[in-house]
């Protein structure tokens, strides 16, 4: 298959390819949304193999190859690393359809110039062979691959009680890629489970030198990461939740509060509507706590979690058994972002939903709270998780394009745990470019090169780079 | 851009071509629902400029202004009217795939004949210039422009309570454009402030010199306004709903129905499922007043509005801070309708909803009550609101078509406050003539132009002319 | 209309023509869901015209004629054969753009061999006499029908209750097809009317020859009808559901269970929550008897029925007056699968939906339970009913491409009360074929014929045939 995947790979016009190849391609990657790990960074880590650096945590992957029939030995188990590379060699060609097919083969020509071949058990091994020596030079160590791939700044994803040592040794290195950090306080709120919360309140008391016996005191605390994360570049936190929890009576009475608080410390169970109300109080906090630092506040909605019980007891969570849920969310967010633009106290909002009926609820729902003061405050975000492909980003971006205003949209970010994954914002170029390009060549806008290109090059680069107020490399 | 938006905009193929410029183009326009001021129409209208006549009280303009940037001084503030137009100018370039950029460049086109020009900061004055110049002339007044625009009817919406004077005039003056009424009793049935409502009720009492002190009193009054509406011409009613409240005990006793009455009437706050027995009786009795007298009832329903209380509270409702709803509809919706159907008074019917993944429970709905009096007796009503644009009507007429019967549809109508609105008819109908064109020359359906011809003319005017039992000029 | 529906009938590329005339056309359909009549099958029915054959209990075309304002007697009503016809033969050309105006012309096409021609008014009476006359003929008997559509297996659906005699008599009548039963205890689980369900205990304990006084007893019955059906070849189930139960409380005692049996044999009526706790057990514990057995479980999520009660009472379900539900199935359904996963007791699962808005949510959820031991062991059914057309097939793919294998899926089924829809799988194949080429010729998945092929051929008919563990002629 020597033509597949050219250089022209889904631009279907003349446009589309003007837009993608002088416009899109050149602009630079920021990254503001993502897994890496900042050791792996810090370390300038280089992987043993293909697989090290393809497979492992890949649930993505994982899945695929469970529906295809392959065993869990060679998923997440004890098979041996390219045992595993095979199975998933065996599974790539019944994939057709499957973005993992994209995915797969863009990441193999970049960074790994694999082209005119696809990976299939006929060319396993050769690729295996190739990618694994590739994994070992200079080039292709963590940092080597970001600078391939003109990568200028990143944010991974901490917990608040993190040290952030590995991105003061980043910053340190004096590497010329910006590394932040976001703060990512789902375990301060999670109150399902008042042991392992008990716990964590326990070990930020420890590091923040406080006694934290009331809900005040667990806010100072908090406060005091906040401005440690703050103090560290930080400027962006998030929040994954099934569902905007909206319980705002939660904000009725101190004593409540107190009485909850309470409880978790004694560690006792929570009924259903605490819970919510914690959530509630504790994502309202954040929430003021990140308008006060100017910080952009992402909210990552609607996935239904660890459905699979026998296996979440075997290889515990993000191991390929979550899925899209169909959580009721308007009203709740609607109460949620109102409670704080009431005192007009919003912060910029990233809003992220996993089930793409919801996009509609979404980009209409961002529509309610632009107030005028920066160009798209708040934000739709870009489809994600299983919606991080074609069909849809296209429906997010035609959801957005119609409701809201598409040029202003911040665009892409991988949210990925692999180095690899950079090749996401090159699909996602791409497809806007096809869709604008296609949609300009049937005369439905204006063919003003000027006028598209700039707004690809805002939608891929420039765009997040203004609205994100971080350093990052000119 | 010479060559922008010419005669055959969003025309791809010879048949769309064909299809539109010698079936759809020549059809006058019914439009069924809008909510122009009758009063404007009345007075024949000439507007200052082409901000008052085009940027006043249009929240969709707003919202768009807001994302970019715009500070609310030149949306709903005290700046001048060249400055707003000036700021609209400014956002319209970032309006790209956003329906906005289309209907400003085919409002443009028709009635202002501006061709060849996109609105833009450097063609901002002479375009304001131009049309506001237009605005002065005869043919640029309220009904100088309905007019050009080949308009046979409209239906305006107003409150029980109006005195239907305005459309008295209009009939008086000779005029050759049907100025019909809808029927717009929310205010009767807003339960939620019974302040509000007390008071709309004393206004009735008074207008309609009667005695409202049960349930039963209200009820004969406002049967006389629907009798009264009924001689002044008016021959269909419009809800606005967020969700049909649909719950059926109501019925089941009067005493309970004169209780909560009572407490109207004494401006008690109800509870949340008073208020829905309350809502579910009034629209039910107002759906048999429509049906004894062979009216259409229009419900729409899904929004959710005023989400930014903080706005609210500063400038208002209608302001462009609602949004589309999530609300679940096919079990109360299905009731409500059963309810009238069961005793075989269920009236002609027109379902809008909000909310695009809606659209297969309506078009299946609209399935359960088709009873074979008159074709389309049961309609599922175009694209609205956020859904009135090229994605919105394609998915409704897909819905439509792939459940009912497109060619039995009644078709396009403004819903708007603006008389530049008709171009949305022609945007319609294009989008229409497109996708039918497209698919007969891929084969789907058999290029009969005779019968594709017919059912483009049906759906553009004969079919919404033949369902409602208004008087309309040839 | 010479050239409508000719061979290459929705194949727009030629890519799609090669994979739909090279290997789709020439697979055998494997019809592993329908309706039809096993006692027309054994009596090998000849019908006595086209109305009978076609409009007899075809509730897509009452639901089209009604909507056509069509009177209920050319329906369901006393009119004679012909006359329905002839109402039929008008309503055709107004559905255009519905998948009944593809499914009349296909099936016209084959097995009658009408070409060119379209139904109409003009053609009706040629039309009919042309196919009545050959409903006269061997080749149109029921199995004749079947045998010109190479059809090797159906699976007809069958009450517990049933006899399953005609069966019997299929199997030893020698016929090439394979003629299985798929067991639809609905009626055992029926609890909303306990007076019926009484019935139908009453009835089970006399065909098992048992005491049914606990709902052990009740459980022991229905085993031996499942040991029964599975004697018998029966391999697979099925459960029609509005929403899947879900309440797993019903497990937390066994003497609620007896207590709820014991109301259920008194003829009480349950709760709604009694309801849906003896549901969920009924349906966990059917599911468990197909797990021991290796059968498959399809569950057939998603409709709201009998929503027009003035016509249920008049002529009763299953005449066109159900429609599209919106109920949350998310959560329940993976609750639902869990209960049985978590022991490893969870049997081969087809998940069908009727709402398309839950796609994303059904193509997610199989991949929770996806175990490696079986390709594809759960599926996502494809377009059901009202989605059993072109935009129905197209969205169920293309969530189950994004999402899952495409690959693996085990295609189309008929679902069908008449011997006239296999046309259908011709259908459906036309689509994935084009779909396939299209992608294929725009760059998106490489040009490997054979391994398009491969995948075209597994998904009209390997899949399915090595999915169920069903006896099947080659």
């Amino acid at each position: 298959m020597p033509d597949y995947m050219n250089d022209d790979f889904l631009l279907q016009t003349e446009t589309a390819k003007e837009l993608y190849h002088d416009y899109a391609a050149k602009m630079p990657i920021y990254d503001y949304h993502c897994h890496l790990s900042a050791a792996e960074v810090a370390d300038d880590k280089q992987f043993e193999n293909l697989t090290q650096a393809w497979l492992y945590g890949d649930h993505y992957k994982w899945r695929a190859m469970r529906t295809n029939g392959v065993d869990e030995k060679y998923c997440t188990g004890d098979a041996s690393d390219y045992e595993k590379f095979e199975k998933w060699a065996e599974t790539v060609p019944a994939c057709i359809r499957n973005p993992l097919y994209h995915w797969t083969h863009l990441e193999l020509k970049k960074p790994f110039g694999i082209r005119g071949k696809l990976l299939g058990p006929d060319t396993a091994k050769e690729i295996y062979d190739t990618c694994s020596d590739l994994l070992q030079t200079p080039e292709f160590s963590a940092r080597g691959i970001m600078r391939q791939w003109n990568v200028k700044l990143v944010c991974t994803t901490e917990d608040p009680l993190d040290s952030l040592e590995h991105h003061r040794v980043i910053r340190e290195s004096g590497i010329d890629i910006a590394v932040h950090t976001a703060w990512r306080p789902d375990k301060a709120m999670a109150a399902e489970d008042t042991v392992a919360l008990n716990a964590w309140i326990d070990r930020l008391a420890e590091i923040t030198d406080m006694d934290i016996s009331t809900f005040a005191d667990y806010d100072d605390a908090l406060r005091k990461r906040h401005d440690y994360f703050h103090e560290n570049g930080c400027r962006v936190s998030d929040h994954g939740l099934e569902a905007v929890p909206g319980d705002c009576s939660a904000f009725e009475s101190k004593s409540q509060i107190h009485a909850i608080f309470t409880k978790i410390r004694q560690e006792q169970e929570l009924s259903p509507k605490e819970i919510a109300q914690f959530k509630t109080l504790m994502l309202f906090n954040f929430a003021l706590m990140d308008w006060q630092k100017g910080w952009v506040q992402q909210l990552h909605l609607g996935p239904m979690r660890n459905n699979n019980s026998r296996m979440f007891h075997k290889i515990g969570p993000d191991t390929g058994f979550d899925s899209i849920g169909d959580y009721l969310t308007a009203e709740p967010l609607s109460r949620f972002l109102d409670m704080m633009d009431r005192t007009n106290r919003l912060p910029k909002t990233i809003l992220y939903n996993l089930n793409p009926r919801d996009n509609e609820v979404m980009a209409t729902m961002i529509g309610n709270f632009q107030d005028g003061t920066v160009p798209g405050k708040m934000q739709f975000g870009s489809g994600w998780w299983f919606l991080d492909q074609m069909d849809g980003m296209i429906k997010q971006m035609n959801a957005l394009s119609n409701l809201g205003l598409l040029s202003r949209f911040i665009g892409m970010l991988t949210d990925s745990r692999s180095f690899l994954s950079y090749s996401r914002h090159e699909y996602f170029r791409r497809i806007l470019c096809n869709l604008l390009g296609d949609e300009v060549e049937k005369g439905y806008w204006p063919k003003d090169m000027a006028l598209l290109g700039k707004m690809v090059e805002d939608i891929s680069y420039n765009n997040a780079k203004n609205y994100f107020d971080m350093t990052c490399p000119d």
